[in-house]
């Protein structure tokens, strides 16, 4: 195979010819209408070694991660961050317009691009909110396997997500019938020599109790009895269990109810999986020894005299890596034009940073000219996160943020009427309303000021939709450019016309891409927890201060105490408002944020204050998606999935 | 790459050469020593085409469906089940014997054979179990894939499984707070032209309904109702989650307790994924489309008027079957001497039928001249569920069964002491006693008459421990074949020296294939339940008869009043004896069966009578094998694995 190359020597794959139907049919129906390359001609064209990849079917394949050793002095592309104003319930198309700048990059100026998007759960693709591999002409194929199982990577955070709290509930069952002595004699049983062991898991909790004897004999018994009993206040407990499944009846739940484990009954839930931690630290980690740690580091509440328990301390954080060691290799896709494409990670962005992996970015950035990846939700949420939380742990600079904006979303932010899901859009939305729009507009100008004061470039895409008129656009457009300070303002149509649509785009963050960037985090670490939440609650939020309820003024407290309090802070928050109430549209004005509560994610790295009550269990409508979804029997192929 | 084949013209995979040690490595520390052929290389040489396999990465793939219409006119090849006595709570070494015959007749007999056996749970191999990829110098490799996520088919059931439950719960609180025609208006909403529409979903339960409109707006108001309201009596649901962890704590909990659902919450729980019946219709379907149709029957209640409620009234059976759609493949993995082997479904032993899939087998069977499959448990479980289920379904009759038996159960059997898993064995199975061998020897000359009254060869394995005597083989052997009537009985070494160590046995099964087999099942179909019960009970157990409790008398009066009574029957009974008592060793004689309860697995296509209370959901001990699981950094292996 003759490979095209940049002139920095990366790989272009070779282009798919879009056979375009007009009007565009439904986004499966364009997913499997289209030509799909095997990805062994895409990896070979990215210069992947036969040994680095391993394919899962002919159209998806895993990664290693030791293609980072090999490329270690390859200079990075440039990085781009796709991300978008503060949106309607209905999206603005970001994944959308992600791919399409894309395609438009690799497939019409013949760029070296990768795109790095989040996997999506499958819970919301059987319920309301369907697929999420894009949609129209600027889609990841086979849309299938994106929206199902893909490669496993979820299914295995589930896995290691359910070790860990099975682990933590068996052992208060057994440390409630169990003396020290016994526990110790359990967790250290005498081998056929009668001999103790220490299992490998039990080194790090040695550790921490300052105990460094190897033979479990010299242990003395006031260190038998630290050593063996966690002593887990069942209260404290916030490690739930997870499950890939749309399912409300599972978010609380009364567990160890049957005849043996009854004294040991107690409330907890099931979070979709999404919203695990562990799916945080995989988007977060940048290798296997530091997942390792991280795991290690996880903490699922305290002992009865207020010391944190950890993952480590649970002998689980061993078993949890083996279960993610393939998870944690990103997968390589493409896009309906060819371009090449990794999902990785896809953590909830609001109680998480949303934002796919950084081993998929540090992969893209070393195969490719240019990487995209979106991270999740307006700019105020997942934008900042990307900045303060994943750049801070990759090391890596972006060089343009790609702001998504449409006019029905600024029209709602002008004072158009709510819109909402499922039902038909009113006419302010379908008719030309120059004067909502103008008021609205004054959402995207805080997103583009917000991110130039992290010193990077903005271009603004504005994804046009066949209602926009092209007064409203220009509107548009201008004020991007000439108020806001954006670099440029492109309209696009790659949703009609895929790659096509969004040349102008492309071109536009080349452009903006050679600009020289000043890159700032928005916060010290060093600052105290209130310190940094003041920080983005004024500078990216617009608010005029912070509150704190009781609880979140003791976790803080707590936090500090156990010294948790210099990690990054990751806001969960509405994203349908700058604000913390999601009616507030625009620009908000004169209003406090009020901080309910907070809670750390000390393995992925970060502390997370609650503005509201963040669901982390969807559920399901009266008519579900799954309704139409099925096999057909002639053909073999999946129907009624969006 | 030139092929080998065999005179009927089927592939003959190159044979690997163990690089044996002595005394034998750990089980993990043999097969990561283990020479891996590309499994692509295995494919080929079975005569599978490129486009018939799925790469799951380099060691494993998943084989088409479609395969078996292109060899649709190839003979069957030799089709052999590998079974047991009543085995100690340690286990006789079945799926070591399984994958030790297989090496020998492949690599030293250099006869065309595959493997198959099931795929085991994650959640004894991070418990007290371990793994199940055989043992020593006769295992599947690689043992992590094998005993981690695989190609994640039990991931696919756990989805498809707890969406249905999701679907279940979500209508009865939908229903709890709508009328008729308010969950018929959202079940088929009006869309932008105002039309509604059925999904493809809504017809199987029109059709039950006797309702054949394909526009919803003619329905009645009465067939509306009917159509659009369940009304499941939430006591009558038999429909568990699952998850594939050990997590005794949700053996029975209460769920439904978050303030949006609490008027609905209701007591239930998760069984281990392998328990369901998911699992179970992976194992029995013989295609896409039964599999389709075994989906929308699962029966997971009744409505208050004592109709059964299923999951095609649900709507959740088409989503169910593309959840499953890989994973109703079959997944091609090789043995430590690199002889194929499909690992496929891995279904419960007690409540459901254990034994590997159907689909494995028929592909098998087409492949290779000689498939060697397992069941689950010993002869009067598996074997019995073997014959009666699975070979009713697939329409497939065995050659030959192979029988394991060891010293060490038979001693057992004969009236030694207790086998405790953890404890050291008693002196009795550690030195010659012919005494409580001869007396023992009943139990496998029970099993041997077993397999005759099915019309089958019988060839004996004498799974050699190295603490038995020439004499103690010497005996079993006699008196399996003189007394019991066995073809042949052979003592065999496959653990120590793979293949090698079972070259007479698979001489001896080679020989037994030779003969004619005059197969027939134990009971029609036809048959009362009750009368099919008492011909397992009397024929298979030697019980004297059956007595059935209340409930259970309910439930059949139920089943053959809604035409379940023509399934076959699956006990759900002890292994660790003939009887319903675990405690009563050899044959025990004058005894009577008591059936607790019974259920349906209408979808999987069987009746399945409780004889005791089965655990559906392990538990953990203090010490859980994932403490000594982890990865080794420095060369970036999996440790701790068993």
């Amino acid at each position: 195979m003759t490979v095209k190359t940049s002139p920095s020597g990366k790989g272009i794959p070779e282009a798919v010819q879009l056979k375009r139907r007009n009007p565009v049919p439904s986004d499966i129906e364009v997913a499997q209408a289209a030509e799909i390359k095997p990805i062994s001609a895409i990896a070979e064209a990215l210069g992947l070694l036969p040994e680095e990849i391993e394919f899962y079917g002919p159209t998806k394949a895993k990664v290693k991660l030791e293609v980072l050793d090999r490329l270690k002095d390859v200079p990075d592309g440039k990085y781009v961050d796709v991300t978008a104003i503060t949106p309607t319930p209905l999206g603005e198309g970001k994944t959308t317009t992600t791919v399409g700048l894309s395609q438009a990059l690799g497939a019409h100026l013949g760029k070296s691009v990768i795109t790095c998007i989040r996997q999506p759960s499958q819970g919301p693709t059987f319920g309301i909110k369907g697929g999420a591999a894009g949609g129209g002409y600027s889609q990841v194929i086979p849309m299938e396997d994106f929206n199902l199982h893909l490669t496993g990577d979820i299914h295995a955070i589930t896995a290691a997500n359910n070790l860990l709290a099975a682990a933590i509930d068996v052992r208060m069952l057994h440390e409630s019938t169990q003396t020290d002595e016994q526990l110790f004699d359990r967790l250290c049983p005498k081998d056929k020599q009668g001999k103790r062991h220490f299992s490998i898991n039990m080194y790090p909790r040695l550790k921490k109790l300052g105990i460094d004897k190897t033979d479990p004999e010299e242990l003395t018994e006031e260190e038998r009895g630290r050593f063996a009993r966690l002593d887990i206040d069942p209260n404290s407990i916030t490690w739930r269990r997870g499950i890939d499944t749309s399912d409300r009846m599972l978010r609380s739940i009364t567990i160890g109810e049957g005849p043996k484990e009854k004294g040991n009954s107690r409330k907890t839930g099931f979070d979709i999986t999404v919203a695990s931690e562990v799916m945080a630290i995989l988007a977060l980690t940048t290798s296997l020894q530091d997942m390792r740690e991280r795991f290690g580091r996880i903490v699922i509440g305290v002992s009865r005299n207020g010391e944190p328990v950890t993952a480590d301390d649970l002998g689980a954080a061993g078993a949890m890596t083996v279960l993610m060691k393939d998870a944690i290799k990103p997968t390589l896709m493409q896009t309906l034009e060819g371009t090449p494409v990794f999902v990785h990670a896809g953590p909830f962005a609001n109680i998480a940073h949303g934002n796919s992996s950084i081993l998929a970015d540090l992969i893209g950035l070393k195969l490719a000219d240019y990487v995209v990846t979106e991270s999740g939700f307006g700019a105020d949420m997942g934008m900042e996160k990307f900045f303060d939380i994943k750049c801070r742990y990759s090391g890596r600079i972006p060089n343009v943020v790609v702001l998504v904006a449409t006019v029905r979303a600024l029209k709602m932010h002008g004072g158009g009427p709510a819109v909402v899901a499922g039902k038909p859009l009113d006419k302010e939305y379908t008719e030309e309303n120059l004067e909502l729009l103008r008021a609205g507009i004054e959402n995207m100008l805080h997103h583009i000021k917000t991110a130039r004061k992290f010193g990077i470039p903005v271009v603004v895409a504005v994804n046009q939709f066949f209602t926009d008129t092209e007064a409203e656009l220009e509107l548009v457009r201008k004020a991007a450019v000439e108020e806001g300070g954006a670099e440029a303002a492109v309209v696009c149509k790659h949703w009609e016309l895929g790659g096509e649509g969004a040349i102008d785009l492309a071109k536009a963050v080349v452009e903006a891409a050679e600009k020289p960037s000043h890159f700032q985090f928005l916060y010290d670490l060093n600052l105290s927890i209130k310190e940094k939440i003041e920080i983005i609650a004024r500078e990216v939020y617009g608010a005029d201060g912070v509150d704190y309820l009781p609880e979140a003024e003791a976790r803080i407290e707590d936090y500090t105490r156990l010294g948790f309090d210099k990690l990054p802070i990751c806001m969960a928050k509405t994203h349908l408002s700058l604000s913390h109430d999601p009616s507030l549209k625009g620009v908000p004005k004169g209003y406090r944020i009020p901080i309910r509560d907070i809670r750390a994610s000390v393995g992925a790295g970060f502390i997370y204050p609650l503005l509201g009550a963040m669901s982390t269990m969807p559920g399901l409508p009266t008519r579900p998606a799954f309704y139409d979804v099925d096999i057909d029997m002639e053909t073999g192929r999946v129907v009624g999935l969006f």
